[in-house]
Protein backbone atom coordinates (compact mmCIF):
# COMPACT_ATOMS: atom_id res chain seq x y z
CA UNK A 1 0.00 0.00 0.00
CA UNK A 2 3.10 2.22 -0.27
CA UNK A 3 2.36 5.07 -2.62
CA UNK A 4 5.92 5.56 -3.53
CA UNK A 5 5.26 4.72 -7.07
CA UNK A 6 7.92 5.97 -9.75
CA UNK A 7 6.35 8.51 -12.87
CA UNK A 8 8.17 8.37 -15.88
CA UNK A 9 8.63 11.52 -16.60
CA UNK A 10 10.36 13.15 -20.39
CA UNK A 11 12.86 15.72 -19.43
CA UNK A 12 14.16 16.93 -22.55
CA UNK A 13 14.97 13.44 -24.51
CA UNK A 14 15.73 11.40 -21.11
CA UNK A 15 13.94 9.53 -18.66
CA UNK A 16 13.85 10.88 -15.51
CA UNK A 17 12.39 9.33 -12.23
CA UNK A 18 9.55 11.24 -10.17
CA UNK A 19 9.40 9.52 -6.62
CA UNK A 20 5.98 10.64 -4.89
CA UNK A 21 4.49 10.56 -1.28
CA UNK A 22 1.64 11.66 0.23
CA UNK A 23 1.12 12.81 4.13
CA UNK A 24 -2.02 13.29 5.52
CA UNK A 25 -3.00 15.34 8.69
CA UNK A 26 -5.96 15.91 10.63
CA UNK A 27 -6.69 17.86 13.51
CA UNK A 28 -5.41 21.35 12.52
CA UNK A 29 -5.96 24.19 10.47
CA UNK A 30 -4.29 24.97 7.23
CA UNK A 31 -2.32 28.29 8.48
CA UNK A 32 -1.54 26.64 11.49
CA UNK A 33 -0.04 23.68 9.53
CA UNK A 34 2.02 26.08 7.35
CA UNK A 35 3.49 28.09 10.43
CA UNK A 36 4.58 24.89 11.71
CA UNK A 37 5.83 24.15 8.40
CA UNK A 38 7.65 26.99 7.46
CA UNK A 39 11.23 26.14 9.48
CA UNK A 40 10.95 22.73 7.27
CA UNK A 41 10.40 24.70 3.95
CA UNK A 42 13.92 26.17 4.61
CA UNK A 43 15.68 23.00 4.50
CA UNK A 44 13.84 21.11 1.72
CA UNK A 45 17.02 20.16 -0.89
CA UNK A 46 16.96 21.47 -4.67
CA UNK A 47 14.67 18.94 -6.79
CA UNK A 48 12.60 18.02 -3.91
CA UNK A 49 8.88 20.36 -4.30
CA UNK A 50 6.32 19.99 -1.17
CA UNK A 51 2.37 20.88 -2.12
CA UNK A 52 -0.21 21.33 0.63
CA UNK A 53 -3.72 20.79 0.05
CA UNK A 54 -6.65 21.74 2.83
CA UNK A 55 -9.95 21.33 3.00
CA UNK A 56 -11.99 21.39 6.51
CA UNK A 57 -11.17 18.17 8.47
CA UNK A 58 -8.30 17.19 5.74
CA UNK A 59 -4.60 18.15 4.95
CA UNK A 60 -2.46 16.59 2.53
CA UNK A 61 1.03 17.21 1.98
CA UNK A 62 2.00 15.84 -1.49
CA UNK A 63 6.30 15.65 -1.88
CA UNK A 64 7.88 14.81 -5.23
CA UNK A 65 11.24 14.24 -5.83
CA UNK A 66 13.08 13.90 -9.77
CA UNK A 67 16.96 13.50 -10.26
CA UNK A 68 19.09 12.19 -13.62
CA UNK A 69 18.31 8.72 -14.27
CA UNK A 70 19.81 6.05 -12.08
CA UNK A 71 20.18 8.14 -8.91
CA UNK A 72 16.33 7.07 -7.57
CA UNK A 73 17.89 6.17 -4.12
CA UNK A 74 19.29 9.65 -3.64
CA UNK A 75 16.05 11.24 -4.77
CA UNK A 76 14.51 8.62 -2.00
CA UNK A 77 16.70 9.76 0.64
CA UNK A 78 15.78 12.87 -0.20
CA UNK A 79 12.55 12.58 0.26
CA UNK A 80 12.93 10.59 3.55
CA UNK A 81 14.74 13.41 5.26
CA UNK A 82 12.05 15.90 4.24
CA UNK A 83 9.02 13.67 5.26
CA UNK A 84 11.35 13.03 8.66
CA UNK A 85 11.57 16.69 8.97
CA UNK A 86 7.09 17.21 8.42
CA UNK A 87 6.85 14.64 11.11
CA UNK A 88 9.10 15.88 13.67
CA UNK A 89 6.33 19.12 13.85
CA UNK A 90 3.17 17.66 12.77
CA UNK A 91 3.32 14.33 13.88
CA UNK A 92 0.39 14.32 16.48
CA UNK A 93 -1.71 15.20 13.46
CA UNK A 94 -0.88 12.26 10.46
CA UNK A 95 -2.50 9.78 10.31
CA UNK A 96 -0.83 8.43 7.18
CA UNK A 97 2.99 8.85 5.83
CA UNK A 98 1.75 6.53 2.79
CA UNK A 99 -1.84 8.40 1.43
CA UNK A 100 -4.36 6.29 2.86
CA UNK A 101 -7.86 7.25 4.85
CA UNK A 102 -8.16 7.53 7.55
CA UNK A 103 -10.69 4.85 7.92
CA UNK A 104 -8.23 2.25 6.36
CA UNK A 105 -5.64 3.42 8.90
CA UNK A 106 -8.25 2.94 11.79
CA UNK A 107 -9.64 -0.59 10.55
CA UNK A 108 -6.00 -1.69 10.29
CA UNK A 109 -5.28 -0.26 13.63
CA UNK A 110 -8.43 -2.52 14.74
CA UNK A 111 -7.97 -5.58 12.97
CA UNK A 112 -4.04 -5.84 14.47
CA UNK A 113 -5.19 -5.41 17.68
CA UNK A 114 -8.45 -7.36 17.45
CA UNK A 115 -10.60 -4.96 18.45
CA UNK A 116 -14.14 -4.43 17.00
CA UNK A 117 -16.26 -1.48 17.07
CA UNK A 118 -20.01 -0.34 17.20
CA UNK A 119 -21.25 3.30 16.26
CA UNK A 120 -24.11 5.55 17.27
CA UNK A 121 -24.25 8.51 15.00
CA UNK A 122 -26.96 11.30 15.44
CA UNK A 123 -25.47 14.55 13.15
CA UNK A 124 -23.30 12.33 11.16
CA UNK A 125 -26.21 10.63 9.57
CA UNK A 126 -24.70 7.32 8.87
CA UNK A 127 -21.34 8.60 7.32
CA UNK A 128 -18.75 7.17 9.85
CA UNK A 129 -20.05 3.88 9.23
CA UNK A 130 -20.32 4.28 5.60
CA UNK A 131 -16.55 5.21 5.65
CA UNK A 132 -15.74 2.41 7.95
CA UNK A 133 -17.54 0.28 5.74
CA UNK A 134 -15.61 1.53 2.72
CA UNK A 135 -12.34 -0.42 3.65
CA UNK A 136 -12.26 -3.95 2.05
CA UNK A 137 -12.98 -6.68 4.87
CA UNK A 138 -14.67 -3.97 7.51
CA UNK A 139 -16.74 -6.51 8.34
CA UNK A 140 -13.79 -8.02 10.52
CA UNK A 141 -14.03 -5.41 12.94
CA UNK A 142 -17.13 -3.21 12.38
CA UNK A 143 -20.47 -4.56 13.84
CA UNK A 144 -22.92 -1.91 13.63
CA UNK A 145 -23.73 1.57 13.81
CA UNK A 146 -27.21 3.40 15.12
CA UNK A 147 -27.86 6.47 13.43
CA UNK A 148 -30.14 7.43 15.74
CA UNK A 149 -31.39 10.97 14.54
CA UNK A 150 -34.55 11.03 16.58
CA UNK A 151 -34.94 11.27 20.49
CA UNK A 152 -36.87 8.20 20.76
CA UNK A 153 -34.44 5.93 18.34
CA UNK A 154 -31.43 7.36 20.90
CA UNK A 155 -33.74 5.85 23.77
CA UNK A 156 -35.06 3.09 22.79
CA UNK A 157 -31.67 1.59 20.39
CA UNK A 158 -29.28 2.72 23.12
CA UNK A 159 -31.20 3.24 26.00
CA UNK A 160 -30.19 6.83 26.69
CA UNK A 161 -32.74 8.04 29.72
CA UNK A 162 -35.23 10.28 28.56
CA UNK A 163 -34.67 12.63 31.87
CA UNK A 164 -30.82 12.93 30.48
CA UNK A 165 -32.14 14.05 26.78
CA UNK A 166 -34.82 16.00 28.48
CA UNK A 167 -32.36 18.32 31.14
CA UNK A 168 -29.01 18.54 29.31
CA UNK A 169 -30.68 18.32 25.61
CA UNK A 170 -29.44 15.58 22.64
CA UNK A 171 -26.22 17.63 22.20
CA UNK A 172 -24.71 17.60 25.21
CA UNK A 173 -21.04 15.67 26.32
CA UNK A 174 -24.17 13.96 28.30
CA UNK A 175 -25.65 12.44 25.71
CA UNK A 176 -22.71 12.03 24.11
CA UNK A 177 -21.37 9.81 26.61
CA UNK A 178 -24.72 7.96 27.12
CA UNK A 179 -24.50 7.21 23.03
CA UNK A 180 -21.10 5.64 23.27
CA UNK A 181 -21.71 3.38 26.35
CA UNK A 182 -25.21 2.42 25.40
CA UNK A 183 -24.26 1.34 22.02
CA UNK A 184 -20.90 -0.21 23.47
CA UNK A 185 -22.99 -2.52 26.19
CA UNK A 186 -25.78 -3.40 23.19
CA UNK A 187 -23.48 -4.55 20.52
CA UNK A 188 -20.88 -6.24 22.67
CA UNK A 189 -18.16 -4.08 20.68
CA UNK A 190 -14.72 -3.61 22.43
CA UNK A 191 -15.10 0.47 21.40
CA UNK A 192 -18.36 2.40 21.34
CA UNK A 193 -17.83 5.71 19.71
CA UNK A 194 -20.45 8.03 19.64
CA UNK A 195 -21.27 11.87 17.70
CA UNK A 196 -24.02 14.34 18.36
CA UNK A 197 -23.71 17.75 17.04
CA UNK A 198 -26.02 20.68 15.00
CA UNK A 199 -24.88 19.87 11.67
CA UNK A 200 -27.36 23.38 10.70
CA UNK A 201 -27.83 25.43 8.80
CA UNK A 202 -31.08 25.73 11.57
CA UNK A 203 -31.29 24.03 14.73
CA UNK A 204 -28.38 26.63 16.61
CA UNK A 205 -28.86 28.79 19.84
CA UNK A 206 -26.97 31.17 21.15
CA UNK A 207 -25.81 28.64 24.14
CA UNK A 208 -25.41 25.92 21.54
CA UNK A 209 -24.24 27.05 17.87
CA UNK A 210 -24.48 25.25 14.46
CA UNK A 211 -21.25 23.29 14.60
CA UNK A 212 -21.00 22.65 18.32
CA UNK A 213 -20.65 18.38 17.94
CA UNK A 214 -19.91 16.67 21.13
CA UNK A 215 -17.95 12.68 20.85
CA UNK A 216 -17.60 10.15 23.22
CA UNK A 217 -15.52 7.01 22.75
CA UNK A 218 -16.07 4.43 25.07
CA UNK A 219 -13.80 1.61 26.23
CA UNK A 220 -13.46 -1.11 29.08
CA UNK A 221 -11.61 1.65 30.80
CA UNK A 222 -14.11 4.23 30.52
CA UNK A 223 -15.89 6.96 28.30
CA UNK A 224 -14.22 10.07 27.68
CA UNK A 225 -16.30 12.95 25.50
CA UNK A 226 -14.12 15.74 23.40
CA UNK A 227 -16.22 18.60 22.51
CA UNK A 228 -16.06 20.26 19.15
CA UNK A 229 -16.84 23.33 16.91
CA UNK A 230 -16.60 23.21 13.65
CA UNK A 231 -17.42 25.60 10.50
CA UNK A 232 -18.68 25.78 7.10
CA UNK A 233 -21.54 23.71 5.36
CA UNK A 234 -23.60 21.26 6.38
CA UNK A 235 -21.27 18.90 4.54
CA UNK A 236 -18.48 20.52 5.96
CA UNK A 237 -19.15 19.83 9.72
CA UNK A 238 -20.69 16.14 9.10
CA UNK A 239 -17.23 15.43 7.65
CA UNK A 240 -15.42 17.09 10.00
CA UNK A 241 -17.04 15.60 12.95
CA UNK A 242 -16.73 12.40 11.41
CA UNK A 243 -12.77 13.16 10.76
CA UNK A 244 -12.47 13.79 14.60
CA UNK A 245 -14.30 11.06 15.66
CA UNK A 246 -12.33 8.39 13.52
CA UNK A 247 -8.98 10.07 14.42
CA UNK A 248 -9.80 9.92 18.03
CA UNK A 249 -10.17 6.26 17.74
CA UNK A 250 -6.61 5.96 15.79
CA UNK A 251 -4.86 8.43 18.53
CA UNK A 252 -6.68 5.77 21.38
CA UNK A 253 -5.18 2.90 19.20
CA UNK A 254 -1.74 3.98 19.03
CA UNK A 255 -0.68 6.38 22.35
CA UNK A 256 -0.73 4.18 25.60
CA UNK A 257 -3.51 5.45 28.55
CA UNK A 258 -1.72 8.03 30.44
CA UNK A 259 -4.94 8.25 32.77
CA UNK A 260 -7.90 6.15 33.08
CA UNK A 261 -10.25 7.94 30.31
CA UNK B 1 -34.51 25.68 -6.33
CA UNK B 2 -35.27 25.95 -10.05
CA UNK B 3 -31.62 25.79 -11.89
CA UNK B 4 -32.41 27.66 -14.37
CA UNK B 5 -29.46 30.62 -14.28
CA UNK B 6 -28.49 33.03 -16.32
CA UNK B 7 -24.14 33.05 -16.98
CA UNK B 8 -23.53 36.35 -18.85
CA UNK B 9 -21.19 36.27 -21.07
CA UNK B 10 -18.83 37.61 -23.35
CA UNK B 11 -19.34 36.91 -26.92
CA UNK B 12 -17.08 38.97 -28.37
CA UNK B 13 -18.33 42.27 -27.15
CA UNK B 14 -21.82 41.67 -26.89
CA UNK B 15 -23.28 39.84 -23.41
CA UNK B 16 -25.10 36.82 -24.76
CA UNK B 17 -27.10 35.20 -22.02
CA UNK B 18 -26.50 31.07 -21.78
CA UNK B 19 -29.35 29.00 -19.99
CA UNK B 20 -28.73 25.79 -18.52
CA UNK B 21 -31.01 22.76 -17.23
CA UNK B 22 -29.65 20.00 -15.45
CA UNK B 23 -31.87 16.86 -15.75
CA UNK B 24 -30.64 13.92 -13.47
CA UNK B 25 -31.49 9.91 -13.80
CA UNK B 26 -30.92 6.55 -12.49
CA UNK B 27 -31.93 3.17 -13.40
CA UNK B 28 -30.56 2.55 -16.47
CA UNK B 29 -27.49 2.32 -18.40
CA UNK B 30 -25.49 5.24 -20.28
CA UNK B 31 -25.90 3.41 -23.64
CA UNK B 32 -29.67 2.31 -23.05
CA UNK B 33 -30.09 6.04 -22.21
CA UNK B 34 -28.51 7.46 -25.14
CA UNK B 35 -30.14 4.59 -27.38
CA UNK B 36 -33.36 6.57 -26.08
CA UNK B 37 -31.68 9.65 -27.06
CA UNK B 38 -30.87 9.25 -30.48
CA UNK B 39 -34.37 10.68 -31.91
CA UNK B 40 -34.19 13.22 -29.95
CA UNK B 41 -30.98 14.16 -30.82
CA UNK B 42 -32.50 14.80 -34.74
CA UNK B 43 -34.70 17.29 -32.99
CA UNK B 44 -32.94 19.59 -31.29
CA UNK B 45 -32.87 23.26 -32.45
CA UNK B 46 -29.80 25.38 -33.52
CA UNK B 47 -28.10 27.24 -30.41
CA UNK B 48 -28.95 24.50 -27.74
CA UNK B 49 -26.40 22.03 -26.85
CA UNK B 50 -26.89 19.05 -25.21
CA UNK B 51 -24.74 16.81 -22.65
CA UNK B 52 -24.60 13.92 -21.22
CA UNK B 53 -22.62 12.39 -18.37
CA UNK B 54 -22.35 8.69 -16.45
CA UNK B 55 -21.02 7.23 -13.29
CA UNK B 56 -22.33 4.25 -11.92
CA UNK B 57 -25.90 4.48 -10.58
CA UNK B 58 -25.95 8.58 -11.90
CA UNK B 59 -26.55 9.67 -15.74
CA UNK B 60 -27.11 13.53 -16.26
CA UNK B 61 -28.56 14.87 -19.27
CA UNK B 62 -27.03 19.14 -19.27
CA UNK B 63 -28.79 22.05 -21.36
CA UNK B 64 -27.91 24.83 -22.97
CA UNK B 65 -28.99 27.65 -24.79
CA UNK B 66 -27.49 30.69 -25.58
CA UNK B 67 -29.16 33.92 -28.25
CA UNK B 68 -28.91 37.43 -28.96
CA UNK B 69 -29.08 39.13 -25.83
CA UNK B 70 -33.07 40.19 -24.89
CA UNK B 71 -34.27 37.14 -26.76
CA UNK B 72 -34.40 35.26 -23.72
CA UNK B 73 -38.13 33.54 -23.67
CA UNK B 74 -37.01 32.63 -27.43
CA UNK B 75 -33.73 30.56 -25.41
CA UNK B 76 -36.49 29.38 -22.81
CA UNK B 77 -38.54 28.24 -25.16
CA UNK B 78 -36.13 26.21 -26.73
CA UNK B 79 -35.04 24.42 -24.19
CA UNK B 80 -38.53 23.70 -22.76
CA UNK B 81 -39.28 21.81 -26.13
CA UNK B 82 -36.10 19.73 -25.61
CA UNK B 83 -36.87 18.54 -21.90
CA UNK B 84 -39.96 17.98 -22.92
CA UNK B 85 -39.02 15.44 -25.51
CA UNK B 86 -36.88 14.30 -23.44
CA UNK B 87 -39.07 13.48 -20.59
CA UNK B 88 -41.43 11.38 -23.55
CA UNK B 89 -38.65 9.04 -23.84
CA UNK B 90 -36.79 8.40 -20.22
CA UNK B 91 -39.50 9.89 -18.10
CA UNK B 92 -39.43 6.78 -15.59
CA UNK B 93 -35.90 6.95 -14.93
CA UNK B 94 -36.24 11.30 -14.33
CA UNK B 95 -35.43 12.05 -10.54
CA UNK B 96 -35.12 15.98 -11.38
CA UNK B 97 -35.60 18.59 -13.67
CA UNK B 98 -34.05 21.01 -12.01
CA UNK B 99 -30.25 19.24 -10.96
CA UNK B 100 -31.75 18.64 -7.13
CA UNK B 101 -30.13 15.32 -5.66
CA UNK B 102 -32.38 11.94 -5.12
CA UNK B 103 -31.98 12.40 -1.62
CA UNK B 104 -33.33 15.73 -1.99
CA UNK B 105 -36.16 14.80 -4.06
CA UNK B 106 -36.93 12.23 -2.01
CA UNK B 107 -36.82 14.32 1.18
CA UNK B 108 -39.45 16.88 0.05
CA UNK B 109 -41.99 13.59 -1.33
CA UNK B 110 -41.58 12.32 2.41
CA UNK B 111 -42.22 16.07 3.96
CA UNK B 112 -44.63 17.01 1.25
CA UNK B 113 -46.80 13.79 2.25
CA UNK B 114 -46.12 13.62 5.85
CA UNK B 115 -43.96 10.42 6.30
CA UNK B 116 -41.20 9.24 8.00
CA UNK B 117 -38.82 6.81 7.49
CA UNK B 118 -36.18 4.91 9.01
CA UNK B 119 -33.29 2.52 7.33
CA UNK B 120 -31.98 -1.19 7.95
CA UNK B 121 -28.50 -0.74 5.94
CA UNK B 122 -26.52 -3.74 5.70
CA UNK B 123 -24.03 -3.33 2.47
CA UNK B 124 -24.56 0.37 2.40
CA UNK B 125 -22.92 0.62 5.51
CA UNK B 126 -24.67 4.05 6.50
CA UNK B 127 -24.62 5.83 3.00
CA UNK B 128 -28.44 6.05 2.47
CA UNK B 129 -28.60 7.89 5.82
CA UNK B 130 -25.81 9.77 5.60
CA UNK B 131 -27.28 11.07 2.00
CA UNK B 132 -30.46 11.69 3.80
CA UNK B 133 -29.38 13.47 6.60
CA UNK B 134 -27.09 15.67 3.80
CA UNK B 135 -30.73 17.22 3.61
CA UNK B 136 -31.14 20.56 5.66
CA UNK B 137 -34.44 19.83 7.73
CA UNK B 138 -34.35 15.77 6.99
CA UNK B 139 -34.89 15.42 10.77
CA UNK B 140 -38.47 16.28 9.97
CA UNK B 141 -38.79 12.77 8.28
CA UNK B 142 -35.70 11.09 8.77
CA UNK B 143 -35.96 8.77 12.25
CA UNK B 144 -33.20 6.49 12.03
CA UNK B 145 -30.89 4.25 10.22
CA UNK B 146 -29.69 0.98 11.48
CA UNK B 147 -26.45 -0.18 10.14
CA UNK B 148 -26.32 -3.88 10.91
CA UNK B 149 -23.48 -4.98 9.39
CA UNK B 150 -23.10 -8.21 11.83
CA UNK B 151 -25.34 -11.04 11.71
CA UNK B 152 -25.94 -10.90 15.41
CA UNK B 153 -27.13 -6.51 15.09
CA UNK B 154 -29.90 -7.86 12.51
CA UNK B 155 -31.03 -10.04 15.45
CA UNK B 156 -31.31 -8.27 17.98
CA UNK B 157 -31.99 -5.08 16.28
CA UNK B 158 -34.72 -5.93 13.91
CA UNK B 159 -36.20 -9.07 15.41
CA UNK B 160 -34.80 -10.82 12.21
CA UNK B 161 -35.01 -14.47 13.01
CA UNK B 162 -31.56 -16.41 13.18
CA UNK B 163 -33.19 -19.60 11.56
CA UNK B 164 -34.12 -17.33 8.70
CA UNK B 165 -30.36 -16.12 8.35
CA UNK B 166 -29.08 -19.93 8.86
CA UNK B 167 -31.53 -20.96 5.73
CA UNK B 168 -31.63 -18.27 3.45
CA UNK B 169 -28.23 -15.83 4.54
CA UNK B 170 -28.24 -12.64 4.78
CA UNK B 171 -28.02 -11.41 1.89
CA UNK B 172 -31.52 -12.97 0.77
CA UNK B 173 -35.12 -11.46 -0.60
CA UNK B 174 -36.02 -13.08 2.76
CA UNK B 175 -33.65 -11.67 4.75
CA UNK B 176 -33.87 -7.90 3.38
CA UNK B 177 -38.11 -8.32 3.77
CA UNK B 178 -37.55 -9.35 7.34
CA UNK B 179 -34.98 -6.36 7.73
CA UNK B 180 -37.54 -3.73 6.31
CA UNK B 181 -40.30 -5.39 8.41
CA UNK B 182 -38.32 -5.31 11.19
CA UNK B 183 -36.95 -1.47 11.07
CA UNK B 184 -40.43 -0.76 10.25
CA UNK B 185 -42.29 -2.15 13.02
CA UNK B 186 -39.20 -0.94 15.91
CA UNK B 187 -38.92 2.53 14.74
CA UNK B 188 -42.76 3.22 13.69
CA UNK B 189 -41.53 4.99 10.73
CA UNK B 190 -44.44 4.70 8.31
CA UNK B 191 -41.68 3.68 5.25
CA UNK B 192 -38.87 0.72 6.08
CA UNK B 193 -36.29 0.45 4.06
CA UNK B 194 -33.83 -1.89 3.88
CA UNK B 195 -30.52 -2.92 1.90
CA UNK B 196 -28.10 -6.38 2.01
CA UNK B 197 -25.96 -7.34 -0.51
CA UNK B 198 -22.22 -8.16 -1.48
CA UNK B 199 -20.13 -4.83 -1.95
CA UNK B 200 -16.89 -7.28 -2.12
CA UNK B 201 -14.22 -7.57 -3.79
CA UNK B 202 -14.40 -10.56 -1.51
CA UNK B 203 -17.59 -12.34 0.03
CA UNK B 204 -18.93 -13.48 -3.55
CA UNK B 205 -19.74 -17.31 -4.28
CA UNK B 206 -21.13 -18.78 -7.71
CA UNK B 207 -24.64 -18.53 -6.54
CA UNK B 208 -24.44 -15.22 -4.99
CA UNK B 209 -21.91 -13.23 -7.08
CA UNK B 210 -20.34 -9.97 -5.46
CA UNK B 211 -22.57 -7.07 -6.63
CA UNK B 212 -26.14 -8.81 -5.81
CA UNK B 213 -28.42 -6.75 -3.88
CA UNK B 214 -31.44 -7.18 -2.06
CA UNK B 215 -33.67 -3.81 -1.26
CA UNK B 216 -36.77 -3.99 0.40
CA UNK B 217 -39.70 -1.82 1.23
CA UNK B 218 -41.91 -2.22 3.92
CA UNK B 219 -45.26 -0.25 3.98
CA UNK B 220 -48.39 -0.26 5.41
CA UNK B 221 -49.38 -2.41 2.58
CA UNK B 222 -47.21 -4.88 2.72
CA UNK B 223 -43.13 -5.16 1.74
CA UNK B 224 -42.12 -5.07 -1.85
CA UNK B 225 -38.26 -6.69 -2.47
CA UNK B 226 -36.25 -6.01 -5.34
CA UNK B 227 -33.15 -8.07 -6.56
CA UNK B 228 -30.30 -6.29 -8.44
CA UNK B 229 -26.89 -7.07 -9.87
CA UNK B 230 -24.07 -4.44 -9.48
CA UNK B 231 -20.59 -4.20 -11.50
CA UNK B 232 -17.58 -2.18 -10.50
CA UNK B 233 -15.99 -1.44 -7.27
CA UNK B 234 -16.87 -2.19 -4.27
CA UNK B 235 -17.86 1.57 -3.32
CA UNK B 236 -19.59 1.73 -7.14
CA UNK B 237 -21.58 -1.01 -5.71
CA UNK B 238 -22.51 0.62 -2.39
CA UNK B 239 -23.44 3.91 -4.21
CA UNK B 240 -25.53 2.03 -6.88
CA UNK B 241 -27.65 0.13 -4.16
CA UNK B 242 -28.21 3.34 -2.59
CA UNK B 243 -29.42 5.17 -5.33
CA UNK B 244 -31.64 2.23 -6.37
CA UNK B 245 -33.02 1.92 -2.87
CA UNK B 246 -33.58 6.03 -2.75
CA UNK B 247 -35.22 5.27 -6.06
CA UNK B 248 -37.80 2.96 -4.94
CA UNK B 249 -38.53 5.26 -2.39
CA UNK B 250 -39.42 7.96 -4.63
CA UNK B 251 -41.29 5.66 -7.08
CA UNK B 252 -43.85 4.48 -4.15
CA UNK B 253 -44.66 8.34 -3.19
CA UNK B 254 -44.70 9.51 -6.59
CA UNK B 255 -46.76 6.38 -8.57
CA UNK B 256 -50.58 4.92 -7.02
CA UNK B 257 -49.93 1.75 -6.32
CA UNK B 258 -51.34 -0.56 -8.72
CA UNK B 259 -51.94 -3.72 -6.58
CA UNK B 260 -51.24 -4.38 -3.21
CA UNK B 261 -47.30 -4.63 -2.77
Amino acid sequence: MFERYVLPRLDGLRRSPVLRRTIRLTGLGESAMESLLRPVYGTVPPGVSVTTLASPGELSIRLSSSGPPGRREKAEARLDGVVGAIERVLGPYIYSLEGESLEAVVGALLKEKGLTIACAESCTGGLIGHRLTDVAGSSAYFLESAVVYSNEAKTKRLGVPKALLMKHGAVSAAAARAMAAGIRATSGADIGLSVTGIAGPSGGSPGKPVGLVYIALARSRGVSVVRSLFFGRREDVKFQSAQRALDLVRKSLTKPPRKPL
